[in-house]
């Protein structure tokens, strides 16, 4: 019933300087009219879920799409189609990030030019992601409540480089010992810009104003 | 009251081969007579309050000591500072991983042989950490429970080169699906070698069996 999930496998880049490559992109998808969006959490933090919710705040909006880049596995991109969203899987080849030129063959496989949103689900990780421009219009990091209210004190570039930071997984915030007033202070010690916004990607909690964050800002 | 926490910047290896310059490591810890052990995991797994409930099993016992490494912040090493256990704080300088030559150093600053084991707290990251050998005689993956089942499929090394799991925070079983029996599964598929414990740092259930895998395997 499902066509097959589309798996891309990408090559590491032969760009030497990725900051010029992204940039690069990022004039061609403003050319394009497709707004890419890049989204980085730890693994498990509930990414997949937040975009499947995210997706039917914009039926009918917008045309969105969805990369899922993982070292392996069709897990994610299985979900999204299931859901009814436009996905593509990259495989990263064991690399735990992607840069601008890995990004840009993803959009190519998907054809980004057929969509005014695209979200990157980037590889779970609160380190390397954050280390290359993917060529996004802005970063998301997503923080779920079990991992603790300390991460921005332990990942400091994670939060340097996103514009948005989203709190998951709220429904569970009377089982775990986390204090959202000292994780909004230790995120904005990295950086004072960051937006915070809380949500329950299982309950729907706090969904529509994420998805009216990215719409205010991009459309 | 409290000493001051030990810092250590360690400096990125210069050696080409670290798999060597682990093997090397690992027979001057054997001739030390110290045991390394290397526990990975994502960021908010709970490594940190597992190795302060295992510093209390090993009271008396085994002479104990943690290092913590991080990109960042000295949380860890005061919270092991606070619960009386010996430790140091590695800080990567940026890097999402540790190698032998700078567990090494951390080693060195530690004074390793005043100590019968030590456990290593890397980096939070379930990719890059799996492909540095350490010099450890054993790897420890956790997984906790809010993270998600599937985790094997999409991190494939960090399983196949652990030899424990420990799949911690089952006392928020009841609020996540989280399917037990697939995670064991999914895991042994990546590791048919894998041994699994369940534990919950937070009530203490599981973590004598855990200590107890420790003491039958290397003392």
């Amino acid at each position: 019933m499902t066509e097959d999930i589309r798996i891309i496998e990408v090559k590491q880049s032969v760009f030497a300087d990725n900051d010029a490559d992204a940039e690069e992109l990022r004039r061609q998808l403003q050319e394009e009219g497709t707004v890419l969006l890049n989204m980085m959490a730890s693994p498990g933090a509930g990414k997949t879920t937040l975009l499947k919710k995210l997706a039917k705040e914009f039926e009918g909006v917008l045309r969105f799409a969805v990369m899922e880049a993982d070292i392996d596995s069709d897990v994610d991109a299985r979900a999204m189609r299931e859901a009814g969203v436009d996905s593509i899987q990259i495989h990263t080849g064991g690399m735990c990030h992607l840069d601008a030129d890995m990004t840009r063959q993803g959009l190519k496989e998907l054809n980004s030019a057929a969509y005014d949103l695209v979200i990157l689900e980037n590889v779970g990780n609160l380190v390397c992601p954050a280390e290359f421009d993917t060529g996004a219009a802005a970063n998301i990091t997503v923080l779920s409540v079990p991992e603790g209210d300390d991460k921005p004190l332990k990942y400091p570039l994670m939060y340097e480089t996103c514009q948005l930071l989203v709190v998951n997984k709220t429904d569970v915030l009377p089982y775990f010992d986390f204090d959202c007033e000292k994780l909004c202070e230790y995120a904005k010690r990295r950086n004072p810009e960051i937006e915070i916004l809380f949500a329950s990607a299982k309950t729907g909690e706090g969904i529509p104003e994420i998805a009216e964050w990215i719409r205010n800002r991009f459309f």
